[in-house]
């Protein structure tokens, strides 16, 4: 069973996943590089290889074979697992907990070399809704407090297979990043009654400098206080606290802005590594919490060293308002 | 002149480093890697290829020659710069400051491939006294609140030139983590009554399974809750909050307790990539505040993707308990 152990000095939690646990020589044999073998068990025809399916579209074909377009599936190896209860324990200073969750992967498409940014807008939609599907049924479990949906692309990005899929791990206490934007717009609300990303979009579409693309829901930007270089937030229009509540209008509308910002991405920057990430609301929020759901695209152009470990500051040699007009001239 | 921006969610700072500006053509290229040309900057008879040294160790010679043993220059490619106020100034919902620091770099042998685990701890000692130099001597600069030094192993792990070296980039004003830090510090002195590093120190000793090292005035061992496999402190028993007022026989021991540290990660690990990482207080502390200042050292064997970056969580496959287990057996 994996363990969750937390920092008592900067609250954060980290997954000892044991039972992948790994020796010295496992790390040295790494640095050849991952490589996908012949058989890719995202492919089709390779179902068996996979744990079976929790969910899948297909035109034919029973479950767990081929003639599928998208699949989700539990990851083989998960970091946290669906059994028990999220027991806590203190060891001494420290404090404990059972490593309760679940952690699944999105297989994206069939097809092994086809990248998000240049899937169909409407296939795009059903990756979205497959995204949402996971989000609703996850949320009724009532260990689970946060679904984190991220993709890795790129072995630089984490991305140990190549072919295109997301994943979700879900968690049984509230993420710190999460908490602290809940603190973040809580302390803005406080102080000017609004809510800090309602006012962030109407400053941008102001501003105009780093909006790489608009439609009717949302808006794409790179970030006045962007940690990378090419740093893109995806944020809807109207104040909404859950991704998954989103109706298919707005799904629609972001399958249509995530495929042009991530096609304007890869072709400014030559297909880079990246790491999606979707922020939504904790599943239960205390009274008068508030937030505002978006997506942070990090494009993993530079490395994060030792002065940003030590600082919690990033150096971003990319100004956002530079990487906005770049992405902007690719359309 | 290079710019501060916050997040004003989340009091992220990032240093926009302008006058390096980057387009996406430079990271493209980037991909193939970085390689050490002919003519190291940092070797000796390459003095002319650096800005004029602020500190140099040299039994003969005149400044900005060779035969020195150790050299401490300003980096030609400065993130934060000596000049001008650090005022801030408002951007619509966001703040901006200049970037005035300093950003330097201590070129710790002439010897381009002994690494700093194989040199000698009477050596080793000089690095750490000229670190220490550097702390004192930027302290005396009203503008700057904290000092970062930190030293990056490995092209994995941000060192773009091989050549053994550590940096130090001096910030106007106190870092994120280190405010974490100092609240958990407070946090746990208002509740136990004592210095959280003390009391771990004296946990630690007492479990003995994290304990990688151990000297007259230092322990060396993975903590509970490490984000990476084989993630490593070096914690004074003493309660200390400033590493810069280290005596020359702590200086000594820490050497020592250094030396042995990274030789075990290196032995282990197949000279691992590593970020070094010393957290010191900050120059001018508030009423109340407290500390107890430590190494950190991260191996960087995994890949901080979607998952870690949305939550703030960490997954770690090496328990501490195991990697100080195999660290141990390199003695």
């Amino acid at each position: 069973m994996p363990e969750l152990r937390q920092d008592p000095l900067t609250d954060t939690w980290v997954i000892i996943a044991s039972e992948r646990s790994k020796r010295p020589s496992d790390f040295a044999s790494k640095k050849e590089g991952k490589k996908d073998s012949g058989s890719c068990p995202f492919c089709l025809g390779n179902e068996h290889m996979t744990p079976p399916e929790i969910l899948a579209y297909r035109e034919r074909g029973q479950s767990n074979t081929d003639g599928w377009s998208l699949r989700v599936i539990p990851n083989k190896f998960p970091v946290l697992q669906n059994e028990g209860q999220a027991d806590k324990d203190t060891i001494g200073l420290y404090e404990k907990m059972h490593g309760v969750g679940a952690h699944e992967v999105i297989v994206e498409t069939p097809d092994h070399n086809r990248p998000l940014g240049e899937e169909s807008e409407e296939h795009i939609f059903g990756i979205l809704k497959a995204w949402q599907s996971r989000y609703l049924d996850l949320k009724k479990d009532p260990r689970i407090q946060y679904t984190q949906l991220f993709k890795n692309h790129g072995a630089v990005a984490g991305a140990s297979l190549s072919h295109p899929h997301s994943q979700l791990i879900a968690t049984p206490l509230v993420p710190k990043n999460v908490i602290e934007e809940l603190e973040g717009i809580e302390r803005f609300y406080k102080k000017e009654g609004k809510c800090y990303f309602c006012e962030s979009v109407e400053f941008e579409k102001k501003d105009r400098a780093r909006i790489v693309a608009e439609n009717n829901a949302f808006i794409a930007f790179c970030p006045y206080a962007a940690r990378f270089p090419f740093e893109t937030w995806i944020v809807p229009h109207k104040h909404s606290e859950y991704f998954e509540e989103s109706s298919d209008e707005e799904l629609r509308s972001l399958a249509s802005i995530l495929k042009r910002t991530i096609s304007s991405l890869s072709q400014a920057l030559e297909d880079p590594p990246y790491n999606l990430v979707v922020h939504s609301a904790p599943y239960r929020m205390n009274e008068g919490q508030r937030y505002h759901w978006h997506i942070e695209i990090l494009p993993r152009l530079t490395i994060v060293a030792g002065f940003e470990w030590g600082t919690g500051f990033y150096i971003n040699p990319t100004p956002p308002e530079s990487a906005a007009g770049y992405l902007r001239q690719t359309h």
